[in-house]
Parts: C-alpha cells; sequence; structure tokens
C-alpha cells in the first residue's frame, strides 16, 4: 500500500471535509502519511481544518496533520497537491455573478463571463504555486478542483513544468446516471471540455441504446446548484448527445438570463448563507463527520473522483477515468495540446488519453473548438494582462459574442476587481 | 480572342444591364456570340432583357440574343453560365428580414437569418439548374451570383458534377479600397469565407503596413447596401484584421438589431422601391446605357468581378483573382472541402486557390469555423428538409444561439416560406 | 311588443349569426319589420347574409331582409344601427399585431398599440355612418360593438349628434363568473373603462365576500381570444379588484410580450383560419342554426348582451346593464364627459349610469385615468391628423410610454396603413 | 434684521459649505444668532462642520456654532431646521442604482426605483426629526431638501403637525435659463411635481414666446449630474412644455436604461470618489471658503434657493418663489392636499400657492397625476411598511409598470435595504 504525503491549498473550502471522507473510506488502499491544511483565511482553516483532523482521529487514521497559512511548509515533501482556491472569495463571486447580468450577459461562475473573470483572477495565483512546487515539491501530482477547472487545468499543462490534472465532478454523475437506467455494463462514450460535455453513445452488449434512451425522455440529472430549466427535447435530437447540465446555459441563454435577472439572489449570496451554516456546525467540537448538508452545494461524488484519481496515480491502477488532459491526438478535431475533457487511463506515469470513434457531429465539434478559442485566449489574458486577448476571448464566447456588449461589461468587472487583477494595471 | 455562348439565369435582376456593361467594356478580349436573357418574370425579362440588347445593339456587339422562360433552351451551346436568381422575390426577403427581428433576432439577407432562409429556397432551385446543365451543356462554367453566395456555392461544389465558381463583389472592392489609401502595387492578404472576411496584411515593399493604417484610423468602405454602424477600433485591434463591411452584424449585433427593429422600412421594401424606380427608366425605348441609381443597390464593381473572371477562365489569363472555392489546403485550419474566398489563379482549367500564410489568428480561425459548420448544416438542411439540420444551423449561427429563439423563429418562417419550402413539408 | 327595424353596418362579419340567434330567441319581446345587411365585402355579405336569412325563416320570424352594399339603402328607416366594422379587415390587424413586437411593443387589436391603429382608421368610417344616419335616420340608436369599442364610443357620445351606446361581452361574462360562484342574488360592484376594468366588491345579503373569494383564488375566467398568463396573487391582493382579462397586457407586460414574439401565428393569422372554416359552414346551404365554431373567436354572450340592450332601449325596460356611456358624474373622479364602462339604467330615453359607491382605490383611478387621457388623444389623433395628438396617446399609454420606440412604431405603422389614413397624408 | 438660529441636519454633506456660503452672502437681511451642525457621522460632521465654521469666522459672522451627533441638542431654540440627509448614505445609493438595472428598470435616485426605496428609507427618519421637533422647537420651520423631495415633502406636509416646505434647485435652474434666453423681465408659468416639472408658459410683454423658444432649439440646461441624452424635438412639440432634465428619464427610457446599463460606475459611485475628493480638500485648515470643485455634483443655486427662501420666510418679504407646498386650489386637476412645485408667495405665514391658468395640456394632467398617485402609495408604503401599497407605487410607476419586474425588484431591494427597512419586517 502506498503512503501518500498529501497538501490541500485553500483548506478551508467547506467542501473539504468530503475531501477527507474520500480517503477515510480508501484507507485500504492509500495511506497518509501527513496531510498539510493550507488556507490564508485563519477563521475557516481553523474550523474546516478542525473537523478534517477529528475526522481522521475518529477514523483511526494516524498521519501528520498541519494547518497553516505557509505554502512553502505546506508543500513540503508533497506527493499530492489538490489546490482548490478561490481568489477573492464569495463576494469576488457575487460581483461575477451579478455585474454581467446588468450588461445582458449570464455571470455564472464556471461557463459564463463570471467564469472568465475569476480564472483571470486565479491564474497567477496558481502559478504561484506551481511556481514554490517547482522548488519544493518538482515531482507531485497538481490537482486541480479550482473551477474554472476547465481552463485552469488548460494553463497548468501548457504553461508549468509541474505534472497536473483537472478533475470534476460532472462526468462521474452524468456516467452513473446513465448507468441507473441501462446498467452498470454499459459501454459510454463521453467527451467534450469541461462544463461542455455530451454522452453520444450508450452501447449495451455491443447494441446503441442512445435512440431508445432519448424516446423514453433520459436525460442526466441537473447538478444541485443549477437551476432545472430543462431541455427541450427538439434540441437533444438536433444535438445527438445527452447534454451536461451546463450546457443549458448554451442552449437556453435567454431563458437563463431572464431567470437570472429575475432572481432576488446571487448563487455566491446563497452560497455564503450555506457556508455561514456549515462553518458553524463544523465549529461543533463534538461533530467527527461529514455533515449531510454539503451536498447541497454541488459536489455530489467530489470525494469520489478525487480519491479514485489519487489512488490510481500513486498505485498504477490503470483504470479509465475521466479528466481534463491534453488532448494528443484522442479527438482528431482538436489540437494536440488543447486540453478536453474524456476518459483517459490512470497510470503512475499520468493519465493517458484513450482514442474514441470518429465524431462527425459537428455541432460537437464546432461548439468544443469555440469554446477552445475562448479558453485559450483567457489563458493569455490572464498571464499577459492583454485588454486584446480579453475581448477577444468574450467576442468567441457564445454567451456573449457582441463587442460592445463584451467591452461594458469588461471594463466595469475589471475596475470592480481591480485590487485582485494587477496584471491589467501595469503602467 | 475567345468566343463565348453565355446563358443568364435570372436576367429579370436589376442588375443585369450592369453584367452587359461589363461585357461591353470587355469586348476586346470577350466576344459574345450568343446571349440568353432567361427569367420566369415576364414583365422583368422583358424590360430588363430589353433594355440589355439595346445596350449591346448601341455598343456595336453583333451577337445572337434570346429572351426566354425556358431554361433547356438558355442553356444549349452554353459555355458560361451566370446565375442570379431570387425565389420568391423582394416579398421573401421582405419576410426574411422582417420575422427575426420579432425574435430578437437579425434578418439581414446574407448574413442573418434571413440568408438561412433565402439558402433553404434557393438550394433546390440551383440543384434543377444543374441537373439541366449536366444534361445541355455539361462542360459549361456556372458562376455564381446568388445570395448567400458562400453557401450556395458550398452547395455546388460539394453536391454537384458542374464546374463552377462563387463571386461576390465585396473582395474586390475591400482590395481597390486599401490600394486606394497605400498604393496599387500592395501585397494584400485576404481571406475568409463570402461576407465573414477580413484584410490581415498589407505590405508594401515588402514593409507591413498594417499597424500604420490601423493608427491613421483606416477601414474599408462600408457597402451601400448596409447602413454604418461603425466598428470600435478597441475591436478591429482585438481581431487584428480590417473586416468587411458585413462584420458589423457580428461585432455590432446588439446595436444593429436595435436599429433594425427601429427602421420603418425593411432593406427589401427600399429595394422594391429601387427596383420599380429602375423598371420605370429600363422601359424606356430610347435608354441604351446602364443608368447611374443602379449603384445604389449595393452592385458596385459587381460587373468587373464578373467579366474578369470569365475572361480569364475563356482565355486561360492565370492572373489572381478572389473568389469562392474549395479550400484544398489554402487554409490549413480548414477542411479540403471548405469553400472559401481566398485568391486564386484564374486558368482555363479553374481557380486554384493559392497557398496563404499560416494563420494563427484565433479569432478569425474560430469564426471561420463556426460560420463553415452552420454553412454545412444549411446546406444539408436544404438538401433534406430535415429540422434537425436547420436547427443545429441556428443553433451554432453567432447571430442566433439560443435554441428556444431559433426554434421559434424558424418555424414561423417556415410557415410563411411553405411554398418555396416543400422538400420540409413531405408528408 | 314593439317592432323594430334593424340595420347591421358590417354584415359579413361571422359574428353575425350569433346576433340573429340573439334576436330569434328574444322574438317574443322584440318583432323585427325589417333587416338590412350592409357590408362592402361582397363574398362575406352573400355567405353570412345568406346564412342569417336562412335562420330568421327557418325560426317563422317573417320580416323584410335586405342584403346590399349601400350605406344609404341599408339605413332607411332604421330604429337600431349596429356597427360592427373592422377597416382594412383581418389583413390589416395583423399588421397591428405584429410590426409593434418588432419594437417591443405589444399589438393586442384593442388594449394594445394595435387598437391605437385601429381606431385611427376606423373613427372616420364610423363618422361617416352618423353623418349619414344624421340624413336618413337621425332619432335611431347606434349600438357600437366595433373594436376598441371605448374609444370608438369615447367618440361617437362627445363628437356626433347621434344616439349611441357602446357595447362589450366582457361585463356580462365577468358578471355572471360571479354570479356562478357566490349566487345569483349577489350585488357586484364593477367599473372601468372597455378592456380596462374590475369587479372591486361583491355582497351577498350585505356581506362583503371580496376578501373570500380572493382567498379561494378566484379570479373571473379569461376569455377565448387571449392566452391566459395568469394574475399574480399579490398583484390581485394589492389592485384589491378581480381584474378584466385584458389587464393581463398590463401587469404582465413583460410576459405576454415574450410570449406574443415567441408566437409563430398572430391571433389575426389564427381568426383568418377560422373564418375561412365558418364561412365554409357558413355556405352550406342546409345550415340554418349558428355552428357552435363560433365561440372560439372570443364572441360569448355577445347576442345576450346585444339584444338585451336593445329589448330594453326599445321596451324600456329601465334594467340594468353594463354598458359604455358618458360618467355624467356617477364616478366622481372622471370627468363628465369621459366614456366609462359600468351599470346603468337602460331606459328608452337611453341609459342612465347608475351612482357608484366612494371610490377610494388609486391604483383603479390612476390607470383609468390615464388610459382614459390616451383614449381622449386617440380621438383627437383620428379626427385631425395630428403627429402630435397621436405621439401624445403612445407616450401616456401604460403599454408603451418611451417617446423613440413610440416614434419609430407610429412612423412604420402609419406607413403601412397608408391607404386607410388620409388625415394623416394631408399635404 | 431678523436673527434666526438654524439646525442644519445631516451638516456632514459636502453641499453643506455651499449652504454657509448663501448665508454669508444673505448676511446684510439674515442674521444667524447660532448655528446647530448635527450628523451621526463623526469624521464628515468634524470635517465639513470644520469648514463651515472657519467659513463663518471668515466672513465676520459672530454667531454661535455647536457640532454635534445629538439630535434633541441640535434643534434646541431652533427658528428654522433644514434637513439634507442620506440614510444608508452613498453605498446604499449605490444599490438604489444598480439593483434595478438587473431588473431592465432605472434606478435613478430621485425619479427611478432607487428613490422610491430612499423614500421608504428617509421617511421614518424624518418623521423621528419631526416627531423631536414638536417637543422642542414646534414653532420652528422645516426646510426639506433632502431627496426624493417631493416625496419627503408629501409626507411632511400631510403626515405631520411641523411647518414645512421642501425645496429643489431644479426650478430656479430652468427659470433663470430661460430669462437668459428672452430677458429677466419674462412671466413664466412653471408647474409640475418635484422633478417632474415643464415650463409651459414664456411671456414677453404680453406676448407668448414659446413657439419661437421652441423654434430656436431652445431647451433648458440639463442638470450636471444627469448624462444628457437629449429631448426629440418631436417630443417637445407634442407635450408643449419645456420639460425639466428629470423628464429624460420618462420620455427616452429605453435609451437611458440602455447607458446606465453600459457605464461602468454609478453615479453613487462617482459621487463618492468627488465626495472623497472634497473631503480632502475641506480638511485643509487654511481653506476658508467654498471651493469650486463642488458644482459638479448637481448643487448649483441650491443656497440661493435655500437662504432666499428663509430670508422670505423670516422677514415676511412676500416674493414669488417656486416651492413644493399643499396644491391647495392652484392647479384645479389636482387635489388640495396634493404636493406640488409651483411658483407661490413667500409669508411669514408660509408659502401661499399662487393661481395658475387653466391648464389644459392632458399629457402634463395625466403625468402629474399618475406620479401623484405613485407618491402617494409610496408614502403610504413607508408608514405602514405594506408590501401591497410598495407594489401599488411601481405598478403605477411610468418608469415600472410590469408587476413581475416591480416585485422581483422590490424583492431584492428590500432585502438588500434590510438594515434601513424595519417597517417591512415586524414579525
Amino acid at each position: 500500500m502506498k503512503e501518500i504525503n498529501l497538501a490541500v491549498i485553500g483548506s478551508g473550502s467547506t467542501y473539504c471535509p468530503e475531501l477527507m471522507d474520500g480517503f477515510i473510506k480508501a484507507q485500504d488502499s492509500l495511506k497518509l502519511k501527513r496531510v498539510a491544511f493550507m488556507d490564508i483565511d485563519e477563521r475557516k482553516r481553523t474550523i474546516v481544518g478542525g473537523l478534517c483532523v477529528r475526522m481522521l482521529e475518529k477514523a483511526g487514521i494516524d498521519c501528520e496533520t498541519v494547518l497553516t497559512d505557509d505554502l512553502d511548509l505546506a508543500l513540503q515533501g508533497a506527493d499530492f497537491v489538490v489546490t482548490q482556491i478561490r481568489v477573492g472569495k464569495l463576494p469576488c463571486r457575487h460581483l461575477d455573478e451579478s455585474i454581467p447580468l446588468k450588461h445582458d450577459l449570464i455571470g455564472q461562475e464556471t461557463t459564463g463571463i463570471g467564469g472568465f473573470f475569476k480564472a483571470l483572477r486565479t491564474i497567477p495565483a496558481i502559478a504561484n504555486i506551481t511556481d514554490r512546487m517547482e522548488k519544493i515539491c518538482p515531482n507531485a501530482w497538481l490537482i486541480n478542483f479550482t473551477n474554472p477547472s476547465g481552463i485552469i487545468t488548460e494553463f497548468l499543462v501548457n504553461h508549468t513544468k509541474i505534472k497536473s490534472v483537472g478533475l470534476c465532478n460532472v462526468p462521474i454523475n452524468m456516467v452513473d446516471d446513465v448507468k441507473a437506467a441501462v446498467g452498470e455494463d454499459a459501454q459510454i462514450t463521453y467527451l467534450g471540455l469541461n462544463h461542455l460535455s455530451w454522452i453520444t453513445s450508450v452501447k449495451v452488449n455491443g447494441e446503441e441504446m442512445f435512440d431508445k434512451l432519448f424516446d423514453e425522455g433520459f436525460a442526466p440529472t441537473v447538478m444541485a446548484n443549477i437551476e432545472d430549466d430543462g431541455f427541450d427535447m427538439d434540441c437533444i435530437r438536433a444535438c445527438h448527445g445527452f447534454p451536461s447540465s451546463y450546457l443549458q446555459y448554451y442552449y437556453n441563454r435567454a431563458t437563463k438570463l431572464a431567470h437570472l435577472k429575475a432572481g432576488v439572489k446571487s448563487r455566491a449570496q446563497v452560497c455564503m448563507e450555506i457556508e455561514e451554516q456549515l462553518l458553524e456546525m463544523y465549529s461543533d467540537r463534538e461533530l467527527c463527520v461529514k455533515p449531510a448538508l454539503l451536498d447541497q452545494r454541488g459536489g455530489h461524488k467530489y470525494s469520489l473522483a478525487a480519491v479514485s484519481l489519487i489512488d490510481s496515480l500513486a498505485n498504477d491502477k490503470r483504470d479509465v477515468q475521466i479528466v481534463n488532459l491534453r488532448n494528443e491526438g484522442a479527438l482528431d478535431f482538436m489540437d494536440d495540446d488543447d486540453v478536453v475533457e474524456i476518459p483517459a487511463l490512470i497510470t503512475a506515469d499520468g493519465p493517458k488519453p484513450l482514442p474514441i470513434e470518429k465524431v462527425t457531429n459537428r455541432h460537437i465539434i464546432s461548439l468544443m473548438r469555440t469554446v477552445k478559442s475562448y479558453e485559450k485566449y483567457t489563458v493569455e489574458a490572464a498571464m499577459t494582462g492583454s485588454d486584446s486577448a480579453a475581448l477577444n476571448a468574450l467576442m468567441l464566447h457564445p454567451l456573449c459574442g457582441d463587442f460592445a456588449q463584451a467591452k461594458a461589461c469588461y471594463e466595469e468587472m475589471k475596475e470592480a476587481h481591480k485590487q485582485f487583477l494587477p496584471q491589467f494595471f501595469k503602467s
């Protein structure tokens, strides 16, 4: 059994007990030697970290634990670094989600304009983490959960020297939904980018079940953090793929926008309330297990995804998991260096993309390419502070497109997030 | 000097005297042996054809002329077939332009949703022409001017056996505008799809002048048939290409939509008025030359483009002209069978695409690929009557995107154009 | 029993058999001596009039019948003139309903901008009828059913010498709905303008039942010609009146607009289809009774309202009916000459408005006054062709308000309806 | 010469030196015996009050000055109480201005939905001041400058026992603009509500000059705090009144909304920056006069209006000034208790409304009545915490109207301003 040294960056996240719960359940396969909980927010670090330590103790896991705000200390000897940071915290998310509405744009924190700004704020912070990893633990794996996970991974694998994988809980949930409908042994074709993915084929004993599932009205369950506006069956018929929940922002753009504008609270404000409730619970020193309320924040099966990945990387399990990694020819219509979200064989040497049957669905090809161009421009803007790269990103984004709206929204948000975007305010 | 036999399909177009004017000016190089003027509208065929015949006579061109509504008769012995048809005429264009506004979509007749429906109506009519050409004049060249010219050419070169080239007067106007600014010997890089094109490089004596032209505020003249809403300089800086006038519909989508909605008359209605004025003029049997009013309809340099192309095809001139043809590797980011609008060497064996310097501008790559996917779906819909293909087209179109708007607008327009869309109403 | 001579102007209306049905049912009280069916549309006059004549015959009513396109002939000896005309017919209604959508305004044919233009076209035609009545039958009663009925009546009673009453089937339906819920002997307070009315009190045995009905979720049935978008209960609580169906256009303006824009067919287009079906049925010479399909057009209880009114006027019945007439002090917050829709005692000397309990509901007072100002400006515009009066009307209309939208929409519609609006195109 | 004891409530307002400047200029007529500067914000009270005291000293005015956060102390012996408070300060104003934009509503702080919420927050605070005045200085005059000034005065004169007048600098600026154009001796008819007013007649030597001024393109200068979107001349022709700047929000609603949505900063945010600059200036102990920058905040001629009013009240000057006061029959289309903004004779016994020529302009009558109904509902909501009254207010407001938008915006703003709206959260 592999012993591992783990560093959790952004350990004040109220999701963190979920992660610990995963390691506890996996203790027959993965032995934790040391866990470093690093966060710059003292209150959250202390409360959430306290619960995590109590959970490990109660589960009888005997490992060193460190609570710290010192990144270098956290990274000492790390084999795996999990990043789950939120630059500017939920108040910035509130701005991400609410300012775009004024400009008739969707602010959503991963797929929408909010995700764009989150990426601009986050990439410099991630770059700082990889810089320190190069010095302190150059061989460690960075497992990224920070949203927008696809764009962050696009940055990580193409612009840093650190080994990294991007992870999301959407694929595992979508696949499990299909399996629940047709059986565990279904062969499922899943492809896309993070939060822009489809299941395009479901085979049981070699027989294609897609049309049958469609006729029965099957649709993957919508994630808990998204208001479900439904999918039009004519839309799914045309796309010929079961879409990820996040595609509602594309297919139902006008409806989503109207609902978001009609909302009293942003999702960020709802999350602030849930977070306060969770912190209050976590503060109870009698609590030594993950509370059920956690599932309300959309993190369903998050720990399963994370721990399975670390387990397979650590133990060279060579099973198939859906992760974000470089395409390297798996999809012939994407470039080799494009980060995509597809099934990969997880080995000690890293995830290896598995070849996928030839894709002829122009709808999927076109959306993936367009959004990838948006992502590449976003990474460029985050790294260089280029206004033109930023505007190019928004001009290509299917949820924006109009230059005047893009520019007005961009300028207002840049101003609002000024303190976290020094790269755009170099004199 | 080459003698040619010409068939003009849709000769009732009030642009036709412009075309004849071109042949008259080119008579030292091209000798017309026979011209067939074919149109199903008796009044316009007679009036416009009458003027054309008088123009040829006055110019001393001694050739056989035929006015007919019989396609087969018109095609007899043809070397060149020019198509300039308008299925459903201007009243259909009015519907194309006005219905989408109700759904907050732009109806424009080439680039907008109007162009989509124009293609659906037109492709079956073009297919009928090529079917007859296969029988009657299988070696003739089809020169297409019918809008949306890019989509029609996409159909022609990939789904018929007839040799064809797509033509538009936008490239020649854009290039001439640049030359007027920097000199005749400028080397200009022009690329794109029809009505989605950019000039990305302007070299004089090997020196790149693009940034200098940009700093001086240069922009190609906006076509007469488009209301000029201007380009934001930050937009051109980000795109790093001088855009075709039609890109205003993309970059200024919200503004264009607002202006179109505020307009009292559709462009179709304005054209109906101009057409009536022209027909009245043309009816004057004393008139034997092209009247100046013609230029108001956006056809500037149309005859120059058409006649130059025919001249070079007929006489193997091997000069460079910008036309719509299969990519065949000229742009490495597009498929070989994608019809693109780029410079080509015009030979007796047809136009040969010229290689273009490696394109790295993701903005252009992404827009061209997205719109090409839209075009391919449009051709599929027109050929098969598939609702899903039609909806896929609109979902990818950067001027639409939202499924609910697409579907509502599509259904209303399909109903409105029912008589011209039999392929969608098969029982 | 009173013998009456009746002239129906616009007798080609497919509602006309409904009216005849009413007279047939009332034959014990009203004896028809002569009925003149006048319409300028020959086909509809013949088909609809043919059915009406057959209905009268089958019912054993022995009266003179005249089918004519000659207004003067129709008016000969008339005691009652019923006007149900539609200037420009359903194609104009389609323009009324569809053009405003482009400007993000609601076009509805009575309450919306469509009603405004319908009034501009209709008032000159009504003025022509009253001019002829002054000459031919100066003592006849004009019963107006032509929409927008409130505005037409505003014109009739204040600007002509003819005795007139405006009628609508909304009040009788609303009152009957309430009675169905609480019993026939309920005392009901109904007030407002045509298509802008409320039931504000429902008493049974002196006890106020309004709040109880509200708590039970009572709302009057929505008319068949309006898509029901529902009323928000908080809205009805705030207004403290059960609103007429047409108030959905005010309270749910944005939703209505969105639904209208998403619609494939305008209401006019639906009506054209129903009309064709009806005309086909009516053409069947075997048919001698009113067909059931008629009720789909929103004319429920139309004949009951019309015949009851004529009966009471003719026979001095002195019962209470809700009609459109001059306020004359009944509502102290409205001017004496304002036409309102309230209960009146119907006498041979005309309807006499009944006093209503003091109204303190500012919501109702304010909406009634605002819409009345709009109506007065509309009448002025229709009579004078004043652009300023027209723009003032639209600026005050709660469904418009913005000057720029008003002006753009006004100019487009004025142009579209040019042939029916000579008063605005005087040189 | 009258000696007066003055209390300024909200003296931390950076406008306060403007007020002091007015008293300094008026010292020949008004002798200050005591000035109490009261504010709950210590920093602003100290800095602004410090400058005011230095200004008085430098001007040689020898009076007692008191800086305090104690309302009762400030009111001791007061003859005049000037209220210029801002409950929740500029951050609340930012919410007032920005939240409505999300719901496609204009948030402007007096005329828009922002003004509505400002009134809800302010009226309880004003009620507290008048409660204390009843105890401490029951005969003092309350001069209100707090916005929305019309609604606050509507509350003051109808729901408190304190003598009060509402004041605004718009009338004096509009009148002076006209006089600058036609001469000092012009007779000008000004009428309306606060921020909803028109000049409807301009006579010189008995001759009406309105149309001449209109033809010359005259329009009153737009206030510095409003972005000028211009007035359409057809609009002014239709209204037949020169409108106050604030009417741009009504006539150009859609354009204003678009511009506000496109803006990077709210007006509140701009004001915060100006305020900081001013406070920095004021902190300079060498500064003893009003700085010029003050004029950028729209307070032009504010002190002139205030001091002239106090002077005339104190000295029974019986001159004519335009103030906000009860109508008492001056406008026959408004109720006696409606607060209107019209010329009044200013006497020691208070302002007496002057009769105005009969108004027949339905546009003005209708807008004034509608907005007055909105104001009455607003006062009711502020006093009782009734959701229905609040929703009724917004349903009648010409800048809102749609119930669904009103409700969504209302609920979000109520939540955002929760701490200042206890009346709506009574259990």
